[in-house]
């Protein structure tokens, strides 16, 4: 039937090479490591996307991101996206054309939330802080009179500063201006205290691939009454279908209506996604905030003794998940990332958007949240500024 | 810190019981079992999305890709979402609002993109034709004439029906009226013939999960140089940040640039992905179109002899990957489904939008085309039709 009986473009050399993926440990900003146990999950063969063994699944998710999230909201589900479709779904489902967002920014992420609500048609509004340093309820009050935003976005962990943001208040104010609060906890579900429903947040999207430790790809997310409200009279339609909540709610059994196909659903993301919601029920959501924060202080300490400064100077300010630090005078980052993964199998990262250049994140999240990952990390680090510092401190 | 001494949602028992996950063979519309290789694959440790190693492997995927789409684009990649994001990525990327799309429609995926077309604020028209039966060039071009789109959308593999729409001659007819051709492939990609810069095709996608045989969540995606023009002067944004194909190209080195961080890709997907894009390239692109091809032939036999209408007449419609056929006078196909699971683990489907309670859809993709599932599906369809037949055929 066809007339190009010569292939036109030939067969990839390089996919005739075996597949070699190195162990490393990674303690920058995320990823973070799977347990043995997400990985055994993830090699079993895969189901179809409207089985009933898949509803189940999809269920235990549901559950176990409503306990993660603290949180009884129906519209609890995780998108098949990296953790940025759930800022996009977010915004894209709470935000009207038109419509004001005031965007709390400290750093990369309240610019992105900017880049997507630009996208939209929505009217942004920066209350910005500067980096290391987390809004108050007296400036957020200021904002809220003066802009009346449709909704508030906030970043619970900044991982572009290693900076953490109080958020117990910020529901309440925000609902007393008629607005919504969206809160972005991608590098902090599990590791910082969070309570959805008590701390009145509308919106909320984390990802899988730092403290639960579960593969990237798939990102929890969930909805409170009144956001669902929200959706269910907008004036426009979401202007993507992907992650248009209305009918992704009804795949994952959120409204009480009959399940739809609404795409495939990942199963192999689903396994390691539940393993590990699994990993956290067996520890305890309570536990694992303990453990993240005694690692994160005893990673501080160590720092300090060696004479390092940390770029969050205010601990109410600091995160359990990253560590940040100065780069000392004279240290190639470059050299030292490098230094540190050549010997010790050990990721360190310098900074992300605002603060390359400035400074080293170190990351302690999920199965990397152990003193002996702190050891681990200061003796690379020990060595390695040896090798990259080209003078004297 | 907090008030907050009791936990507000319980821990949820059902992640305390252990992981169980039945071995299927997935003969119905997608997905298909993933080989040993692939789902060996799975379990490897993951790494950063900026890592070296990689980005090594993106560039081995792209090559894997613009193998299996017969293409040299240099915008060729694979989305981090399911395929209904590429659907959405073509036309968002490629329509501006106001502007017009025409939508080839003979099943559910014309339907499902004149869903995303609308939101994103295009004027839509239709191209329809009968179920399991294409268009072809002297009615294109009527609608071409008559309505100037700005795009033309086609799918080449009609799942909901079981029918392959012809596409030699459809590029170059679209470019002569200055309109774009976006095709979906998902259903046909590896298993039907597919030329896209021969064909003249300016957008492209497909799935990871049918015939190539990854899990699913990863989508291949490829712009025409004319179609990366267009993207380049737009007047207006893309509407949504995760698949605006200018970001995105960047970080998988599509235009020479620097990469940048776009989002966090899915290393355990892509190690998926790239196993079975070696797995194709070790058959032989042309060996696997050609085993789709007998199989199928073979499946199709069998059918008639068993007294079996199959629901495409046409056999230049008919497609390698989705055979259907009518379901016979007092077939339960719940019954029927649910029967050839039990006692052989075989999925059949059954239809999907228009075609629910008229066909059986059977599928033979990738892995799971070849003569045993022949027999295998037979033996199932044979003992469930005694089953699940209340009255004679």
């Amino acid at each position: 039937m066809s007339n190009y009986s010569k292939m036109e473009v030939d067969p990839p050399k390089e996919l005739l090479k075996p597949l070699e993926i190195p162990n490393k440990i990674l303690m920058g900003p995320g990823p973070s490591n799977c347990s043995q146990r997400v990985l055994r999950s993830l090699g079993n063969q895969v189901i179809g996307h409207l089985h009933p063994e898949m509803f189940k699944l999809m269920d235990d998710i549901k559950a176990g991101i409503q306990y993660a999230f603290q949180t009884k909201n129906k519209l609890t589900l995780a998108l098949s996206t990296a953790a940025h479709g759930g800022m996009e779904a977010c915004l894209g489902n709470l935000i009207e054309p038109g419509e004001t967002v005031l965007i709390a920014k400290c750093g990369i992420w309240g610019e992105r939330a900017a880049n997507m609500a630009n996208r939209i048609g929505a009217r942004i509004e920066f209350l910005t802080t500067e980096y290391g340093i987390g809004f108050d309820l007296d400036i957020l009050e200021s904002f809220l009179k003066r802009f009346k935003p449709a909704a508030v976005f906030v970043v619970q962990a900044e991982s572009s500063t290693g900076m953490k943001q109080p958020l117990e208040g910020v529901g309440n104010l925000v609902h007393r201006y008629n607005s919504l609060l969206i809160v972005d906890c991608v590098a902090s579900l599990g590791a910082e205290q969070l309570f959805v429903d008590a701390w009145k947040i509308d919106a909320v999207y984390a990802c899988s691939q730092k403290v639960l430790g579960a593969p990237a790809g798939i990102t929890p997310i969930s909805f409170s009454p009144l956001a669902v409200e929200k959706i269910f009279n907008r004036r426009t339609n979401v202007s993507t279908y992907y992650w248009d909540m209305k009918i992704l709610g009804d795949y994952w059994n959120c409204f009480g209506n009959p399940r739809i196909y609404h795409h495939t659903i990942s199963a192999t993301l689903i396994y390691g996604l539940r393993e590990a919601l699994a990993e956290l029920t067996e520890e305890g959501l309570r536990a694992r905030w303990s453990r993240h924060a005694s690692v994160a202080i005893k990673m501080r300490e160590e720092l300090l003794k060696r004479g390092f400064r940390l770029y969050v100077k205010n601990p109410k300010y600091q995160l359990s998940t990253i560590v940040s630090i100065e780069i000392p005078n004279g240290v190639d980052v470059k050299m030292l990332s490098a230094r540190a993964m050549e010997r010790y199998g050990v990721e360190i990262s310098g900074g992300l958007g605002p603060t390359v250049g400035k400074i080293l994140r170190i990351g302690l999240m999920g199965n990397n949240s152990t003193y002996r990952h702190v050891d681990l990390l200061l003796d690379a680090l020990d060595d390695a500024l040896k090798f990259s510092t080209k003078s004297k401190m």
